[in-house]
């Protein structure tokens, strides 16, 4: 069912945990499934320095959220904001598609996360 | 969010594996968020006498299947039939209703386990 990326992805996931001192925080849902996503970011110069993710979610919203917040670390928020859950999903070689409504769930939560920082500027 | 027998039966889940000679497998997918979940049993004398899932749905859908495989873990498979998604969120002090629809995995794969078990017969 799940590409090998996926697998690596959900049995080993990067960025697990919080940020307790964190720039900017976003929780999202999935209105699909009622699952619920978080992700802490840091933020120096508009550069993300760090990220974190929690979750209860599924394999595949547990694959996306540590593939998301691999290729956000080091980027301008203005390119982070630009990640979409189809980059994601390409990223990790695909994901069924009955599961991609879970890959909504780590771009969300990240678009929300940098929407918080830039509120608290 | 979550009950803390939720928690506890998924930071620690009961009865995760396969059985490889099992008497009975039973594979579900939830319609809702297309997570799979598969049971498998070894059967005695019309008793369950071993049980193990698998599953890469989410917190409540492991939950539900570890509470479930301790519920008709040594009933007799009449019984383990009665077993409903109910009981099971019963039994774990509640889940979210937006969760419910988990539970029904666990319920229908042990179920579809048994009436392999009995095809077999
Ligand atoms: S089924 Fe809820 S995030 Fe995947």
């Amino acid at each position: 069912m799940y590409s090998e990326k996926v697998m690596d992805h959900f049995s080993n996931p990067r960025n697990v945990g919080e940020i307790e001192d964190a720039d900017g925080v976003g929780t999202e849902g999935n209105p699909t499934c009622g699952d619920l996503m978080t992700i802490y970011i840091k933020v120096e110069d508009e550069i993300i320095t760090d990220i974190k993710f929690k979750t209860f979610g599924c394999a595949a919203a547990i694959a996306t959220s540590s593939m998301i917040t691999e290729m956000a670390l080091g980027k301008t928020i203005e390119e982070a904001l630009k990640i979409t859950r189809n980059d994601v999903a390409n990223e990790l070689e695909g994901l069924p598609p009955v599961k991609m409504h879970c890959s909504n769930l780590a771009a969300d939560a990240l678009r929300a996360a940098i929407e918080d920082y830039r509120k608290k500027q």
